[in-house]
């Protein structure tokens, strides 16, 4: 699909940035979310107080370095929601990045220009961020390939810290082939032999509780890899996945993600907010306000109840195996859509899928397989804990028969 | 040995933050070094240019909020050598905490003042930062435990970013029980059976490139080790370590720290650095101007090279498999010694030894079992990634026999 650069609206600054070596990435064009600092440029963190109280960045973060060392031009910067800290993709100040498979809805956020750069065919791949879903879930929204590493893996100096117990430097491509190789750098990983998974683990909440639009919309996928992979596919509970009653319901993961990610928020921004009063959108003001009205003395459970979860998740998770799940339980929402934060709403469903990955420190993958009447919507697998090469070379091969049928 | 408060010099604010709940610290008291948000403080670094130019926090840091809630009182914040960048203890604005057990000598940093409160006697515990030694140097210059934990596993969300893949949040405790509740609360893991080790593996190079005074402080101590674990005890080089013959030498080790620290040092402090043109001490000053000539073209390489050896070390550390070398190659400088960030030199010597849990993403804890002339020297053992609760009850255990022959 051919869409002009300024029709995106996916950047926020263009330039080219010529590579500093040569190497896997020779010829790929990337694009970089306004989170992630180029030499010489103020992040603006999609705020413009943000970016009036801030100095210009001295150096290029260091997982820039690694991609022009590798070879790969940087042309740009990208448009990200409010101090990354939304799902949608709808900045008050800078707009909405295009969703050209499906322009009524949001492209998703916080990664919003990212991944529109990248489903619009503007580049090759693109960085973002993903605290808590904000590649997974633009991905997913813009039918684009969208990577979120194991956490710590890739480094995050020189990008905006929100919740640093989540935060985590991802990759949106096009391609499985090319989204491997810019991995295969940032990790400095040696390439994965690709084959078959041990097991592939679905699960069963995940796809149970999803709206039909996206049970219809993964069914035929889920049918094929069931086909393919025969009895080594397993269905397993939420219950399974936490190891214990307490992990049975999708809200217990969403609430160890809210009270983890909410006070780290605080931590990392609650000050220069409470000293600069910045001007925020409505849904970023909103949000901050229910941040701020946090009771932190929640916090020392919520750990307690995410390292059990999180040592649960590493112990199921043996080399090889998979878990599966939609990587949303919606369609992207459409444009202005009124979206709630509160107990059944779109943020608390979305979030606890995505917390899974957060809460384990685990790699997930959001593959473009699935479709409801144009509408784009991912399937996501995730491997255990440092597994990324694994998990990337297992999924692209497994992706081949179902983006064949896409 | 009864130091008056005021004669440490390693508190920059006294005050008493009470317990929100009672748990397995409730009678302990505890220090923040100066990196570490406490809510209504400006969070100083070191620096009077950051405390001028910094909002107050409008929250305790994650992990204050984990030990308050576990119980413990929380009653001052601890000298800071300056932005958390040097392993030395003398900061040019705020004077040197006492090393009471070696006053003429440097306490150690950049958690000189939480090492000091604890040598001194005045509280149970102290929260400090290590990226590359700043918990480990002065808790073998000061003669108490000093435990960093494995990468990623304790909230750094509040506390100033320095260089990210390498950032810890660590403890010291002058009782390894002590230790090992903090430790439990901060990491919430469960308490591990105490136990034997299946492997110690005494690292050559670092015995024998150590200094003599640091040689014969520790030679009763792995004497008795040796004598306790018999064939359990191994040799092995630090070609070993890192699987290669590119790792056969400790300038190896160094150059990937460096290289990687140095870049992640720049992109979080630069352009603060650049855009304020603050006041620093000599040694800061100085070594801020190394960073700033990095040349970041060798990053790539640096973490590629880092990669392959953390491959290497997590393959070589089962279950209970511990590391052991001298936390420190030589004993801590005099005060006012001239210290050289060249090669040969005092700081190429010590971040060699204290990268490989940085690399590693190992914990590593420091015991204060040597003594050269009365000046404490710490023995340092490491384990598998996430194996914090293993390494701390296995370490108790061995250290029994070592410290009561102190």
């Amino acid at each position: 699909m051919p869409v002009r650069w300024e029709e995106s609206h996916a950047f926020v600054a263009s330039f080219e940035l010529t590579p500093t070596g040569e190497g896997p990435l020779t010829g790929l064009t990337f694009a970089v979310k306004d989170v992630i600092d180029i030499a010489g440029w103020t992040t603006g963190c999609g705020n413009p107080t943000w970016a009036a109280t801030h100095p210009p960045a001295v150096a290029h973060a260091v997982c820039v370095e690694q991609l022009l060392c590798a070879g790969a031009t940087c042309v740009g910067k990208t448009v990200t929601d409010e101090l990354a800290f939304s799902l949608l993709g709808q900045n008050a100040f800078f707009g909405t990045p295009l969703n050209p498979q499906a322009p009524d809805r949001v492209p998703g956020g916080s990664s919003s220009g990212s991944a529109s750069a990248v489903a619009c065919g503007l580049v090759d791949f693109a960085l973002g961020t993903d605290t808590g879903g904000s590649v997974r879930v633009p991905a997913s929204n813009c039918g684009v390939w969208g990577f979120r590493p194991s956490h710590g893996l890739i480094s995050v100096a020189g990008v905006l810290p929100l919740a640093p117990t989540f935060d985590t430097v991802g990759v949106f491509a096009s391609r499985g082939e090319v989204l491997l190789r810019v991995a295969g750098v940032l990790l400095a990983a040696p390439p994965e032999p690709a084959g078959e998974p041990n097991t592939l683990l679905l699960v069963k909440e995940a796809f149970a509780l999803a709206d039909s639009e996206v049970q219809q919309a993964l069914a035929k996928p889920v049918q094929q890899l069931r086909a393919h992979l025969g009895s080594r596919v397993r269905e397993l509970s939420l219950r399974d996945l936490a190891g214990d009653e307490a992990g049975a319901s999708w809200s217990a993961w969403y609430q160890i993600y809210r009270v983890l990610s909410w006070a780290e928020v605080k931590s990392c921004l609650g000050a220069w907010i409470a000293a600069t009063q910045p001007p925020f959108g409505p849904e970023i003001t909103a949000s901050f306000a229910l941040v701020d009205q946090l009771d932190r003395c929640q916090v020392a459970e919520a750990i307690e109840r995410r390292e059990r979860f999180a040592r649960q998740l590493h112990r199921l998770l043996g080399p090889r195996d998979l878990l599966c799940l939609p990587t949303t339980p919606t369609l992207a929402p459409r444009k202005g859509e009124q979206i709630s934060r509160t107990r059944g709403g779109y943020y608390p469903r979305t979030l606890a899928q995505t917390s899974v990955a957060g809460i384990g420190r685990l790699p997930q993958l959001s593959l473009p397989v699935g479709r409801f009447a144009g509408v784009p919507v991912g399937l996501s697998l995730l491997a255990g804990p440092g597994q990324d090469l694994v998990l990337l070379s297992l999924a692209a091969q497994l992706a081949e028969p179902l983006l064949g049928d896409g």
